[in-house]
């Protein structure tokens, strides 16, 4: 948790921000729920409490059942929460008051949980607007849907309010938070930079790990299990698979195997929520051979291109695009494919060895605010999504700014069923050479993550060391350990 | 997963049951939900899939979003599921089709998820009795409650399928699968056995890890790790706190501290889904003071005197009035209580001590079938519910049969709240010496956990070792690792 004026800082620009774009006197209330617990197999034998991202973000409160309403007419607050009682503490312990926790986030009006409701209803009964944020959690979803009287499917879609008042989650709203949740504050960064420190030593006992005979599972618990010494767990669900051409391939049975090629995207989420994201591709006998290693070395360099050309005064979308031109040039080189790389790269041909984007945003969520809209977040009202496979996946499209966190995370993969269905359906136009890629058909993918932050003048890579990346280097650390 | 014939066999027996409770033609239908992942921070990114417990059990399949229907008039028997598109190919991989998955698990039938609501429909529309279980997860119910239109509070009540069809879950069907769930199979046995041994692994790294100045968060992730890398994941969240006193603690911010006692209440699920649940309690500093070896030495020989008394032809009440009176005796002998021991046993005095049961059942669930009703699954139409504090939190009272899996988990805690209440209260009738108790105030609390198996002549402790448990073996170990 932060100093309490963090918090209160933000909802004080949330009000400026909503006051921006709604009417005076009309402004009606914004209302955040916290998670309650989610059941695992049974109610009461839940998974580790993760507390809603936004509610974090502006009241703190890293416990289950609470809730808060921030008037934009009044600029009143009120968080909502209950005091324990003896059987509480006889199975939780003795906990501070809500009063006491409500002064840890400068909120000085704090009442029982079951008024919350009653909050709400007040402010529908007297038609004044109700802001609230696409749910995460189908709790929250259904106690949206009671709050508002609207469906369970319409209030988690997102309209502007005037639409039709509390029906749906309040694009004010989500563009408000947006535009604050973008632009990391410092504090932030420093716990970005823990997260990433966590992941570097998660991922170096997946290297460590990546031995011939050893199962995926094994290096898998090793690595969450530094996710939950050092931090709360890890940031999505851990990649780690010898099918690197299945992007999130989670299952983890297989023994490594030499002559393959070990694909490991995975991150930590600190203590205090921030998340980390990186991707390293090993080669499971300790060398790379030849045709790994061209791939390989093409992939990184296009990392490496990609963090040279990330800095304000361009987009993310221009840097995706210079980086899948290179990869498409470097292919060429190789004849995978043939033609003009400018009229393949509009073509998107790109995306049958790429079929994701270069990057996301990043913060507490891995993918961050993904449940508020990828082009609330991604790209605003800058730029429209490309229909192209591939490009059309790209997560964040935006003009950068100091602040911004995103994932830098060029791949390659050679996936059959794409390929032949490309084949069979002519999305090539003519440009790929389908007998060079048979003979990669059991290849796998590689891709490369890092974090970065973009700064005044230019991007610095998140974490005090990056984890090491050069085929070289690999190649020589792993014959060491 | 088993073999196909188990399921199939269990869909037998069930329809067996069922039909005992059921009219002849007018059966009606039994449907089974499977999980949809669940949102951590945002949807799409999830907690780890954990499928629900009855569909496993019955269905087999361990991937989210399948449904299932049972007739109980006609045997037929149909698997709802979808197979994967060339989108899900590039995210997930290549996948089995829903026909070769049915036919894993003996079911013949297999139909597309879509269709699963019209099968529903269909039932309802004819006034034939829908058949289900109390959703763990609120995303099946509201699932529920939008295919019988009854209220999303109505679905979780459990009551007789008579009263009002369809619009609460069912006690016949909770109650036939309760009788086939608490008797374990040799199979499920064999994945129990499993279980404990991950979790023998598990409490030997808590074990070597507390050490004075280790952060206990250190040695949690430590023991998560092990999970993961053998298992499924923890059973339940880890308890692993010096502050001993309060039941169900799961922060774990402090450090190891000499002189205390650390109390750690962990367990580990198979790949399979089955549970072990152990606790033990180390002295910090390596070595019990001589307060706390007296306290230790007679929650140790509880957990034994249980054992010994675990056996077909008594029941787990009976067991666990005889320890908590055992108890008492050996508090009385030290001067916490005064007076007659079977008439404060009468009046719960061991409450105070031991706020919690001996045990509970165990299985795919840690609490087995918490969510189907404590009652039906732990007392039946055996006995009613005790009461009083302790006794009344027991949830495995039954007449003890072959094939019970159960925990054997006594207890003694000071906890100064719950003193401080029976003295304002008076609760304690006379029989407590409050001048002993202030003086362990700080003394935390200790509970030993095994898990046991009810055998055709008595019991056998689960796991092919037992965590070491006496105070002088703890003792030993601890000065050599």
């Amino acid at each position: 948790m932060f100093e309490a004026n963090v918090y209160a800082n933000r909802r004080r620009v949330l009000l400026e921000r909503m006051a921006a774009m709604t009417q005076e006197g009309a402004r009606g209330i914004a209302v955040f729920l916290g998670n309650v617990d989610a059941a695992m197999n049974y109610r009461g034998n839940d998974y580790k409490f993760r507390q809603d991202s936004n509610f974090l973000y502006y009241w703190g409160i890293d416990e289950p059942c609470f809730a808060a309403v921030l008037d934009l007419d009044s600029a009143d607050e009120c968080l909502y929460g209950n005091d324990v009682d003896i059987d509480d503490i006889i199975w939780m312990g003795p906990q501070p008051s809500v009063a006491s926790k409500g002064g840890l986030i400068g909120c000085a009006v704090t009442k029982p949980l079951a008024e919350f409701a009653a909050a709400v209803a007040d402010a529908v009964a007297k038609g004044r607007p109700v802001h609230y944020l696409p749910p995460a959690r189908y709790y929250n979803q259904m106690t949206l849907a009671e709050l508002t009287g609207a469906s369970s499917a319409a209030v988690r879609k997102t309209a502007p309010m005037a639409s039709e008042n509390g029906k749906h989650a309040s694009e004010e709203l989500v563009k408000a938070v947006v535009s604050m949740r973008l632009i990391k504050e410092q504090c932030e960064i420093d716990e970005i930079d823990k997260a990433c420190d966590i992941g570097y030593l998660m991922h170096t006992e997946a290297r460590r790990g990546c031995k011939p005979g050893v199962l995926e599972q094994h290096i898998v618990g090793r690595m969450e299990g530094v996710t939950y010494s050092y931090g709360w767990g890890p940031s999505f669900t851990t990649i780690l698979s010898q099918n690197g051409e299945t992007l999130h391939n989670h299952s983890h049975h297989q023994i490594i195997t030499p002559g393959r090629l070990l694909v490991v995207d995975a991150g930590a989420e600190s203590n205090t929520h921030y998340a980390s994201d990186f991707t390293r591709t090993y080669p499971c006998s300790g060398k790379f051979t030849t045709k790994q290693r061209e791939i390989y070395d093409i992939v990184e360099q296009a990392n490496e291109l990609a963090f040279s050309l990330t800095k304000p005064g361009t987009s993310y979308w221009e840097v995706h695009c210079a980086t899948v031109r290179y990869m498409l040039e470097q292919l060429k080189a190789l004849d995978f494919v043939r033609g003009d790389v400018d009229e393949m790269t509009a073509c998107g041909i790109s995306g049958l060895f790429m079929p994701h984007g270069l990057g996301h945003n990043m913060g507490m969520d891995v993918h961050d605010m993904e449940d508020l809209g990828e082009n609330y977040v991604g790209y605003g009202d800058e730029r429209q999504r490309s229909p192209l496979l591939g490009m059309g996946n790209l997560r964040m499209a935006r003009d950068l700014k100091p602040g911004h966190v995103i994932s830098d995370e060029p791949g390659i993969y050679f996936i059959p069923a794409l390929i032949e269905q490309w084949k069979r359906e002519g999305t090539d136009k003519g440009f790929v050479n389908y007998a060079k890629l048979e003979e990669y058909y059991d290849f796998g993918g590689i891709r490369l993550e890092d974090d970065v932050l973009v700064t005044e003048d230019g991007a610095r890579r998140l974490g005090s060391q990056r984890l090491p990346i050069k085929s070289s280097d690999i190649e020589e650390i792993m014959a060491n350990e």
